[in-house]
């Protein structure tokens, strides 16, 4: 079994996160080039690029060396998952949904480009997503490469997190959702996009189904934790730490893992799920260390 | 050279057209079944079943069989062609956008479900068009159905339909718009999404390269016919033969080809792209009859 807290000390994740980050931001950047016309393009840019820690990117990558695969086997993938990511927030905050004014510490799209380029954005993101990762991707075998975009899209359809999406508004300010709706939407509208993050790469990589099935289990423990320190957030953090308004939960009467659990339990839980997602890799040893440190630093942040 | 004429006595497009309808229209309705939560499926099959002419699909099916495939070979391709399509029909139609309250006779999407839900109904059939194609389709090589998805994705992005959508909304009220830019929008908003309609059955089939680019022609000139015949159907139609809301272009102030040529160039314009249309095919026979028959029902609709 792992040690993660061996691991802390031997793996310099703040390092891996950095040099991937730049890797990531560098490819994103030369994947959306400006062209006619031009202010679809800068909309587009101005959501996907400069900001993010482009976890899911880095989820892919990592589970693409894990299964013995290379970044650059993956890096495609990597830009699509982050394009559809960035899709998914574009289209949130519009005043028809979330109406959020800011995202990542900066204004939202609609906020800089108006509603139809902000609309338009993210399905240009949506469709680009899959197209780059096909015209991209080499050294991957095409029934591969068909795999995850099957699998993409259907994380990101009604069956993902449009589906999830739809359940969390038609649950807002309503006080009496349950926990199984608040798990329906959490697994949905986040969990289904960080589950094909990290089984993408394996499966790029031609990873063995019992490997795929390890990093199901944890991205679905990490998924869920990370859902949760984020509920978490929304209670304790400030604006400047997290980049948007705070207490938007709160204000819109969401129930939040916090509010039916309260903080403590709450961290315990999220806690406890990450410790089974490191456990569940341990068979990988040392090839799964990146991964445990990623689940680690998932729930760091609510600390 | 083909004899559009003779064609017209000899094939029966219309008992063509009705059985390839029905297929398609049977397709969607087991693509798309309801599912909790209730609502978003709903709100999918609202806009996707039961109307429409499934121009689309009926192209891609034809591309294949001319090219020595099946119908069956090419129906998921062409199911996932008409979920785009109808995507871009409902972000269209949105308040931020066209702001229609009517399409193909009913209220458009955003009127029964409200604009949340037909925002996301669009990026949820824009996803699952990607899953469905590749999920479903058979008897295909794998590096066919790649080129299929690779080229649906850059017909829907920036490169494509919401490039199109851009400078038409930016274009907007612009008394001054150039037949350049005109030709930029109907390239793109419908010219990308019909030309791999047309072509994508053929590769799917495995079709020749000199076939690919006969039909990359063909469907150019149709194309743009079919945008002119739009354009002209705008002026002399009626809402309850249109379906939507006639005059629309012109209290916009759109420019739209009549405008810059007149009613009666216009036509002869769309005539004579349809003429070539069907020239380009000759070499193939009586297999391009079907897709020679479709390209004057296309501007048939004009008279």
């Amino acid at each position: 079994m792992s040690n993660p807290a061996g691991v802390s000390t031997k793996f310099d994740l703040s390092a891996y996160l950095h040099q991937r980050q730049e890797w990531v931001e560098n490819a994103l950047t030369a994947a959306v080039p400006v062209h006619y016309p031009e202010r679809i393009y800068e909309a587009m840019r101005y959501s996907l690029l400069g900001s993010g820690k482009r976890l899911r990117p880095i989820f892919c990558l990592a589970s693409c060396e894990l299964a013995g695969g290379t970044v650059a086997m993956a890096l495609p993938t990597a830009c699509a998952l982050e394009m559809v990511h960035t899709m998914s927030l574009i289209h949130d905050d519009l005043p028809a949904m979330d109406n959020d004014d800011y995202r990542r510490g900066r204004l939202t799209n609609h906020k800089i480009y108006g509603e139809a380029i902000a609309i338009l954005s993210g399905d240009g993101l949506l469709a680009y997503a899959f197209e780059w990762l096909v015209r991209q991707t080499q050294g991957v075998k095409p029934e591969a490469l068909l795999e995850v975009v099957a699998r993409l899209g259907h994380a990101v359809a009604a069956t993902g997190l449009v589906g999830g999406q739809v359940v969390d508004l038609e649950s807002e300010g309503k006080p009496d959702v349950t926990v199984e709706t608040l798990h329906f939407i959490h697994t949905h509208k986040t969990g289904a996009l960080l589950e094909i993050s990290v089984v993408s790469g394996a499966i790029l990589a031609g990873g063995t189904q019992e490997l795929i099935q390890a990093l199901t289990h944890y991205a679905r423990n990490v998924g869920l934790a990370f859902q949760i320190v984020d509920d978490i957030l929304d209670i304790t953090g400030t604006a400047a730490e997290l980049g948007k308004t705070a207490g938007k939960d709160l204000q819109a009467q969401k129930v939040t893992y916090p509010s039916l659990w309260g903080i403590e339990e709450s961290r315990r839980q999220a806690n406890q799920l990450i410790q089974t997602a490191q456990d569940v890799l341990a068979p990988w040893g040392e090839r799964a260390i990146p991964l445990q440190a990623l689940a680690e630093f998932v729930v760091a942040r609510s600390h």
